[in-house]
C-alpha cells in the first residue's frame, strides 16, 4: 500500500456527531495519509445527519484547500467499493435501544450500561449480524481493504469478525491513547516517553507496566489512588490495599466488576436524577447537531470534546498512518490473540500491544499477567464467546448461557428475566431471534 | 510396591467420626489390600474422641478375626515412619471454626459454606500449612508413602501439597463415587457398565459424559432435571432451558453458584431454624460418639450413613486398591492438570478422570469442555491459586486479592469487610497472619 | 456397540497371506466378539489368492462349528456396507512395488526400507489415496464403522486418514504386543505384571519404561543390549554407552538412523545375496500360498509365523474386543496427537499408550521424553506431513521437499535424482503425479 | 539507564583483531551512545595483542576529539565493574583449537566447520563454561549491565547463559545486518523500506518473509537463485526446485545440511590447497596487526572488512543504541523462545525478529513456520541443548547423545570416534571432562 498516492476511505455511520472529529484528523495528517476520496455513508433513518455533518466536513475540507473529495452516500457498497481503510461507527438502534440497554438491567438491581453486562449483549447481538453483512461487502468489494472497527462492544464485534469473514479487522479504543495524553501531562512528557503494556480485553484490560523513561511509575499511580477517567465514581472509592495489590492500573470498567455495588448504587441515584446515560448523550448530540447546521461553522466545534469518546479519530488516523507508512510502532489495539494471552483460545480478541507494520499489526508478548486479572478475563471472554454465537444463530438457549456466565448477572433466573425482558425490546433488530 | 506382603497406613485425623467406614473397608478388602498396621493419630484435643473410636475400631478388627494391628497414638511422626498410605482427614479449628465460616458470610448476605465461598477460604488457611507440616514429615520419614487427602477444601490443599512439597499426593472426594451408585441405582446396572468424564475443580464440576453400556444419559438426565445429591434445595429449582444448555450434568455445589439468591435464601433460613450446617453436624456427631462408646458395638453403625460423606472411604480404599495392585482402572480425582485443561497452569490441581497405575494416577485428556464451564473454572482457579498463596505467606494484600477474586463476593468493599472479620475471628489458627 | 450381537467385519486385502491368521483369531475371541458376517474382500489382481486363502478360511470356521459367515467377493462397498469393524492389510503395486522401494535407494546408497526412508514415502504415496477412497465407502456406507489400519506406513496412513475423513480409524503395529510376548517370556510373567510407556511414532518409538510388577527393567535390558528383534544386524553392534545414554528401548527401527553405515552394509551384502527383502519375501509367500491350497487343511499352518507380522492379527483381536467391550485397557496405538507430545501438532499421529474405551482410545499423557528423542521424532513427522501433502494433491515440489527432509537422506541432490527414478517406477499407481 | 550520561562498556576478548570495528562504531555513534569509559580487557596468552589493538584504538578516539577513555587491562572484574554493557568476542583455544574443529571432522568424511556439526559442538564445550564465569562476574560486578554475546555459537552460548545465570543477556549474529545491507543495494533503497522475517536458531535460519516497500521479494529471489553470501559454494548448486519449494530464503550454513555432499567435497579440496579455514584466518590475522601495530595508523584498516565477520560492530553498536534509547525498532537477534516457536521449549534460544525496547528485546509472533523447517530446527535444536547440558556437567554419556543427535553425523559409530579423538584433541579446555 505504501506506494499508493491516493487513498479511499468509507466511514460507515457517516452521519454521527463524531465525523467533524475524524475529518479534522484526515486534514492535520494529510502529508502522511494522503487521501484523495472521503465516502461518508449511513443508512436512511440517518439520512439527515448525514446531510447537516457531511456539509460541515465539505466546509472544513474546502478551508485546508486540500485535494480531497468528500461524498455523502446511503448507498453502501458504492462507498466500500475499492476502498483502503473502512471504519464504522454506528449505532444499531440508536440511543433508544441504548436507553433499554441500560435501563432493563438497572430494573432488576444489575449494572445497566452500554457495553458492559447485560446491556453490552444485546449491543453485541444487534452489531454484529450488520458487521458481518458489512464484511461481506468488503470481501467482495475491498478484499485489500483494512477495516478500522469501533463499533462498540469492540472487542466482540472484533472477534466476531475475525472468526466469522476474511475481512483483516482491527478493533480500536480511545482509552490508551487517552492514558498516554493523560501521563503525557501529569508528567510533563510526550508519548513516545512512554512505556506502558496493556493485558485483557476490550474495557475490561489493567495496564501491567508504567513507565517513564524506561522508570516505574505504576506503583506511585496505585499509591495514588490516580485514575486518568475520573467520571462517575470517584478514585476515591477504591480500596487502597486492594489496589495496590492489584498488579496493574485498572480499567475505569473494571469498577464496574470490583466495585459493582457502589456503581449500581451511583446509577440508580443518576438515574433517578437525570434519566438514562443514553438519554443525557441524546440531549448533548441535539445541540451538538444545531451547532453543525451553522453554515459559517468551518472547524470541529469545541464543545465535541465534552461529548465523550475523545481521542477516537486521533486513534484511527495514527492507526491508518502507521499501516499505509509500515510505521512499526506500538500501538494497543484489540485483536487475535495466537498465543499472546495463553489461557485463551488462540482466536480471541484481546486488547494487547502490537507492532503496527505494513502487513497489520502483530500483538507483542506479555511480560506479566497477575493471577488477579485471569480469572476475570476468562469469566468475560467466556461470556463473549457464548454471545457471539448467539449473535449468529439466534439460539435463544445459548443466549442464555451467555448471560447466566456474565459476572454481573447475579443468577440464573436473573438471567432469564433479563434475556427475555430485553429480547423483546430488542425485537426489531434481532430478526435472528425472531424467525 | 505389589510385592509387599504387609501394609502400613496412617490415619491422620483418625478421632474423626467418620473412622469406622474407612476400618469397615479395610476390613472388606483385606485380600486385595494386606494391611498389617493401622496407625490412628490425632491432636491432643482429639485425644478422647481417638480413644473412643479407636477402641470401637480394635473391636472391630478383633471381630473379622484379620491379622491387622489397630495403634492409637498422638504421636504423628510414629504414625508416619515407614507408612505406605497416609490419609488425612481433619479439620483445623474443629467444628467451632466451621461454624464461623458459614456465618460470618451469612451476616453479610453472602453464601457461608464450608468449602465454597469465603468460608472455604478460611478453611484453606487454616490447613494448608498444617498440611505442609504433615507433608515434611512424610518427606522425612516415608518418602515413598502415598498421601491420599480428603481435607478440604481438597483441591487448594491438594495443589498447595504438589507445588510446596514432594510427597506424592492425590486429593480424593466422594462426588465421583457418589454419582456412580446413583446412576448405578437408578440405571439398574453396576459402575463398570458407565462412563463419565468430570470436567473441572473439586466442589465445582460438571459431568459432560454419562454413558450406561455406551450410550449416552446426559440429555436425558438434564431433561428430566434429576440430580443425585438434593440436599436443601431442591432440583426443581434448575431452570430447564438453562439446564439443557450447559453441556453438562453439574456438580451440586455449582448451585451455589448458578442459583445463588435461591441457595442464600435457603442458608437464611436454615440459619434461622436450626443454627450454621456446622452446629447441625456437631449434634449428629455427638450422637454417634454415644453410639461409639458401646463395648458391644462391633461394627460401623447404620446411623453413620447419615452423616454425609457417604461412600468417602469407599473412595480412598477403591484408591489404595489401585495404587497396590497396579489396577489401571479409571476413578475421578483430584490432581495436577499437566495439559489436561489447557487454559489453566500445568501446576493447578483440578478434579478429572485418571487411570490408576501402580506409580500413581494419569489424568485423561478430555473429550469435551463446553464453553461456559471455562469462564468459572478459571475464576475460581484465580482465587484458589490467590488463596494458596496467602495461606503460605500470610499475606493480607493477597488475601485481599483472593477474597474479592472469588465470584460469590460482590464486591471489593464486601471483601474487605469479611476478610477483616474472618481473619480475626481464626486469629488462634493463622499463626502466619499474626505475627 | 456393547450391545450388539452379531457384528460384521470387512477384511480389505483379505487375499493377504495373513488371512489365516486373523481369521483364527476371530474363531478363538468369538466369546468376547461375537462375529456373524467376515468379508474377505480383495481386487480383481488378488482374486485368485482370494479364492486359496478363503476357502482355507471357510475350512477353518466350520471346524470350529461357530454361526460365522465367511462371504469372499470383489465388491468393497458390499463387504463394508454395514460394517461394524474393517480391517485393512493390502499393498498397493503388490510386492513387485516394495522390490523397487529397496532396490532404488541401495543403488544409491542409502537404506532401502518397506517403511522407513525413500522406499516408505513410496510406499505412502501410492496407499493413501487408496485408502482415502476406502474411507469415502465407509464414510457413505458404514458411518459408524471402526477402521483397524494396518497398512504401512501405518503411522502415515493414519494421519492422512483422520486429517482427510471422518472415518473413526485407529493404526495398529505388532511391535508393542511383540515387546509384552518377549518380555513375559524373558521375565517368566505375563502381560498384565508388565508396565510399558511407548514414545514416538510408527517404526520410531522409543519405550521410556518397561516395569515388570512395578520394578524398573529398562536400565538392565540396555545395560545387557538385549532387543527383541533382533533381525539382520545382532544388538550388539549397539554402542553401550549411547545405549545407556538413550533414555529408553530403541525400536528395531531406530537401527536405520543410528547405525546407518552398519545397516546400509548389512543390505548391501544381502541384497548381493539373497535379492531384495520383497524377493525373499515373494517366495515365502508362494510356499504358503501352496499349503494353503491344501483342502485337508482346516488351521493356521505353522509356517506361517515365520512371515514375519507376527501377532499382528493378535494385536487386532484384543483391539476389537476392547472397542466393543469398553474394556478400557491399556495398547499402544498410532493415534491422533493431541496434546500428548507437545512439540508436534495436535492433528499428528503418534505411537502411544492408549486407555480404549467403547467410543475409542484415549491417549494418555507420556511421562518421559528424553531430549534425544525429539528432534528425531520431529524430523521424521516433517518429512511425514509433508508426504501425505504431496501423496494428496500429487505436487512434484512437495514431494521434493518430503524426500529431502528425510534424516535418511544425505543431501537435496540425491533426494532429486531418487524422487525422479522412484516416481517413474510407480507411475502406474501415482495417477496424480502424471496427470 | 536512558537518562544515564556516561556510559561503561567492557569488551571481553578486546584484543581481537575486530576491535578497530567496533571503536570505529563507538566512534560515529557517539551522539546517541555517550560512552566515557571503554574497556578492553583480555586474558595473559592475548597480552600483546591486546596491546597492538588497543594502542590503536587509543589513537582513533584521540583523533575523534571525543571524551572516552579506552582502558586496556588483564583483570577482566576490573573492566566489568559498574558496565553498562559486557561485550563478548573470545575463542576459547585460539585458532589453534578451531583448526583441529574443522579438520578432525573432515578427516571421518563429516562437515569440519567452526559452529556447525562437530567442530560447533566442540567450540561450544569449551566456551560455555567461560562464558558462565565471566556471568557470574557479571551478577556480582554489574547486575544490571547488558550482556551482548557475539562469541560463537552463539546460539548455544546464549541459550546456556539464559538457563544458567541472571545475567541479562543477548545473542548476535551478522548475518541479518547483512542481509538488510545486501537487500537495500539490490533494491536500491534502505533498511527502513525492508521488511524482512527470520525463523529459526543462530546460523540456522529461513528468511520466510522479505519485501521491499511492502512487496514480497522472496519468490523473485528464490527463483533466481540468489545469496547474499556466496562463500566457498556457489548459488548455482542449489536446486531451483528445491529452493522454490523451501517457503524461506535458506541462511547460508543451511548448505551444510541441504548440499552436504557438494559443501564436504569443497571443503575436503580447500583442505588440501589451503588447509583449513582456520589456517587461512590465522594469516589474514597476522597480516592485520602488522598493519595495526604502525604508529601512523589511526582508523579502522580497509583490510579489516576482508576478515569476514563484516557488520558485527554494526549490529552490536545498532543494539545498543536501541537499549539505551528505548528505540522500539526490529532487530533480529538470539533470544529465549518463550512461545515464539511453539514445538521448541520455552526456554531455548532462538533467532528472529524482536522489538528492541529500552528494557530488552521481545520477540514478536512468526507469521509463517513452514513445515520443512520444523523437523531441521528441532533436531539441530535437540543437540544444541544435549551440547549445553555435557558442557555444564562434563558427562561424556551426555556428550555421545549430543554428537550422534547432530544431523551432520551419520551413524552412532562415527560419532563416538569423532567424540573420543575431539574431546582428546580438547583436553586442556575442557576441565570438567578430565577431572
Amino acid at each position: 500500500m505504501a506506494n499508493k498516492q491516493s487513498l479511499k476511505i468509507a466511514v460507515i455511520g457517516g452521519g454521527s456527531s463524531y465525523t467533524p472529529e475524524i475529518v479534522e484528523g484526515f486534514i492535520k495528517n494529510y502529508e502522511k495519509l494522503p487521501i484523495r476520496e472521503l465516502w461518508l455513508v449511513d443508512i436512511e433513518e440517518g439520512r439527515h445527519k448525514l446531510e447537516i455533518v457531511g456539509e460541515l466536513a465539505k466546509r472544513m475540507v474546502a478551508k485546508s484547500g486540500l485535494p480531497m473529495e468528500v461524498h455523502l452516500t446511503l448507498d453502501r457498497r458504492q462507498a466500500i467499493e475499492g476502498a483502503d481503510f473502512v471504519s464504522t461507527q454506528m449505532r444499531v438502534g440508536l440511543l433508544e435501544a441504548r436507553k433499554w440497554d441500560e435501563h432493563i438491567p438497572n430494573k432488576y438491581g444489575v449494572i445497566g450500561q452500554e457495553t458492559t453486562g447485560p446491556g453490552g449483549m444485546m449491543k453485541a447481538l444487534r452489531t454484529i449480524p450488520v458487521l458481518l453483512d458489512i464484511c461481506k461487502d468488503i470481501e467482495e468489494l475491498a478484499p485489500n481493504a483494512w477495516l478500522l472497527n469501533f463499533t462498540n462492544p469492540a472487542g466482540m464485534v472484533t472477534e466476531a469478525i475475525s472468526r466469522h469473514s476474511k475481512v483483516k479487522s482491527i478493533g480500536l479504543c480511545n482509552a490508551p491513547i487517552g492514558l498516554h495524553k493523560w501521563l503525557s501531562k501529569k508528567y510533563d512528557t510526550t508519548p513516545d516517553h512512554l512505556y506502558t503494556e496493556f493485558v485483557g480485553l476490550n474495557h475490561l484490560h489493567w495496564v501491567t507496566r508504567i513507565e517513564v523513561d524506561g522508570e516505574d511509575k505504576l506503583t506511585e499511580l496505585l499509591d495514588k489512588r490516580e485514575e486518568y477517567s475520573g467520571k462517575n465514581v470517584p478514585a476515591t472509592e477504591w480500596d487502597l490495599d486492594f489496589l495496590r495489590g492489584l498488579g496493574g492500573f485498572p480499567s475505569y470498567y473494571l469498577k464496574y466488576f470490583y466495585l459493582t455495588d457502589v456503581m449500581l448504587e451511583e446509577q440508580l441515584e443518576s438515574l433517578k436524577a437525570k434519566g438514562t446515560r443514553a438519554e443525557v448523550v441524546k440531549r448533548v448530540e441535539d445541540e451538538l447537531f444545531e451547532l453543525y447546521k451553522d453554515p459559517n461553522l468551518e472547524e470541529k466545534p469545541k464543545q465535541l470534546e465534552q461529548r465523550g469518546g475523545a481521542y477516537y479519530s486521533e486513534a484511527a488516523v495514527n492507526l491508518m498512518v502507521s499501516l499505509y507508512n509500515d510505521k512499526r510502532d506500538i500501538q494497543t489495539l484489540n485483536v487475535t490473540n495466537g498465543k499472546t494471552l495463553d489461557f485463551l483460545p488462540e482466536d480471541a480478541s484481546i486488547e494487547v500491544n502490537c507492532v503496527v507494520t505494513g502487513k497489520g499489526p502483530i500483538p507483542l508478548p506479555v511480560t506479566k499477567v497477575p493471577e488477579q486479572t485471569k480469572g476475570l478475563i476468562h469469566a468475560v471472554k467466556s461470556y463473549e464467546r457464548l454471545t457471539i454465537q448467539a449473535a449468529i444463530t439466534g439460539d435463544r438457549e445459548i443466549a442464555l448461557q451467555a448471560m447466566a456466565a456474565h459476572p454481573l448477572v447475579p443468577s440464573v433466573n436473573v438471567a432469564k428475566v433479563l434475556l427475555d425482558e430485553m429480547l423483546e425490546k430488542n425485537k426489531p433488530y434481532l430478526p435472528r431471534f425472531f424467525r
